[in-house]
């Protein structure tokens, strides 16, 4: 048995489990919702023998008529318990919008965040558990019950601990939640900062540490470097863990060929004053051996890199489909030290 | 300009609030809610010359997947803005139930309760609110200035105070909260009582004295002597208050012929001890002059009925249709003194 823990974000971080899982030898996708548990067994965050642990990315959660709602999360949950809308990437396959539409029927704000009916149902429950008291990872293991990823989504802190943008507009310089730079504005007002609010005071999630000291390997799944990744790096037990661990820890590089991937992580990147390549990134990162946190970096062939202090490694990068997102999982582990 | 107050539980007493708007020259239902207003005054809670407030019973409310539901309120707000599913009653025309169905898929509790798509919305805004710190009264006004109901809804207290049953089963007796035993189990259970939980110290929410004592007719709609009416007779200061006005307070009898015409009023009625007969109820609400609430009371034609100290008038009361409803609404305000 291996234990793999990564770091992901949404919907490339998904995938990348996806791949993960595949490369485990474990079904990328559990059986459908719909159907219940057909053994006891099943009923275990990770079946067979390998145990992945996914520690994912709350710096775009956010608050929505009274719901918590936690995109990245919830993308991982519906994506590798086969609830996903695969086009889209992140919500629910035959999702409806009755529930948005009257809201804006009353004119409640926000308007702009996608609130499907389906989603909704996710929120409605993890909102009352919050309320009543119990923390974030516990509440995603309940939701899990039902998706049954086949990975243990950890949240990677319990608290609050949120991913700002300031902005400059008409008005000069303003701050806003990262969802409302994002999906509101699309990205396209010019940042000049990232904050993470709540980051120096933020306490990893039950679990988190632990896995993370635990594991056999831990990758960074090539999800956005500054408001995935860069979100939980900045919480500082989860970068002192990964310094400490006695695993690897090797990165996936989201830019290929110099262009990100998905999202906007060629912006995000800008803002921090860090060159969209794969080298580049893998500096941001750091080697462990210079007071960073990577042992080793995949980089898409043909994108040659050199990073004093880090073995790196090209691969194809590009998950067009579960082998090839396998694939680079494997490739991965195989850097880490782990054949499987 | 006359000045009505009506105490008002769901389905019937909506039915009444649309007759009494005819009686009094309004139209009925109010622009379609998709409309804009089309003059600034159109917002106000009443337009023309006459001025209703509606007491709404919040007795039946609950809090189910951590919203507030307030389904009397929501029944006449629907109702009387044009935006109630006729055929049920209540709830919201052109529903569908989505999340209802997601939330049974993650086997959330309750799954009794008809939680529909369009109707969550309504819940949202008002969770919302009162999370936020407004009163149910102030979470109501926001909520009409997109129904606009052409009537000022008042929900009878701001605070909690529900209605809850105690129930005989297999295991003995035990307590239940009314949508419990109204919903859930059908009102099939044996009751031994109806408790209102917080209503002795429950206050009448802003607006409800100041409407009753400044009155010109105060009429108790046809609706459940028990658990809609008598749910807001239980909070003092709203009896208090319904003695001390100027006014004269007329009851509609929501027994005809010796039978509920909605609801479970006769297993109500059975289990407070009060005989399933017109005359019956109007001694259960008492005279003013010894001690009650009421000074007269309408009963169905041939429903003769002798109250020492009412005065008792018959004439038709089956809501067929909002004219047959105005024409009842037109005898109570004449037996109030108020000729319309």
């Amino acid at each position: 048995m291996v234990k793999v823990v990564v770091l992901s974000g949404g919907v490339g971080g998904a995938r990348f489990l996806l791949g993960l899982k595949a490369a485990l030898g474990l079904p990328p996708i559990g059986p459908p919702a719909s159907e219940p548990p057909s053994e006891p067994t099943d009923r275990r965050s990770n079946t067979g023998e390998h145990d992945i642990s996914a520690v994912v990315n709350t710096g775009d959660d956010i608050w929505v008529h009274g719901l918590r709602i936690c995109p990245d999360l919830d993308t991982c949950m519906y994506t590798l318990g086969g609830g996903v809308d695969i086009d889209r990437g992140w919500g629910r396959a035959d999702e409806s919008w009755v529930v948005k539409a009257e809201l804006a029927g009353y004119g409640a704000d926000p308007d702009w965040f996608g609130l499907g009916d389906r989603d909704l149902a996710t929120h409605l429950i993890r909102t009352r558990m919050l309320h009543e008291g119990y923390p974030l990872s516990v509440v995603t293991a309940a939701l899990c019950t039902r998706w049954r990823p086949g990975v243990r989504l950890l949240p990677a802190t319990d608290d609050r601990c949120e991913t700002h943008v300031v902005v400059t507009d008409s008005q000069g310089l303003r701050a806003m939640h990262f969802q409302e730079w994002w999906i509101r504005h699309g990205a396209a007002l010019p940042v000049s900062e990232f904050v993470q609010i709540g980051a120096d005071d933020a306490q990893p999630a039950a679990g988190v540490q632990e896995a993370i000291a635990e594991a056999d390997a831990v990758l960074l799944a090539p999800s956005n470097p500054v408001v995935s990744i860069g979100s939980m790096l900045a919480i500082p037990a989860i970068r002192r863990a990964l310094r400490s661990t006695t695993a690897r820890v090797i990165g996936l590089s989201p830019i290929v060929g110099g262009r990100a991937m998905r999202g906007m992580a060629e912006t995000c990147l800008a803002t921090i004053g860090v060159r969209c390549e794969a080298g580049a990134v893998a500096e941001h990162y750091g080697a462990r051996v210079a007071g960073g946190i990577l042992d080793g970096w995949l980089v898409h062939t043909g994108d040659a890199a050199t990073v004093p202090g880090l073995e790196v490694r090209e691969v194809p990068l590009l998950m067009t489909d579960i082998a090839a997102t396998a694939a680079m999982a494997t490739a991965a582990l195989d850097l880490a030290g782990l054949a499987v």
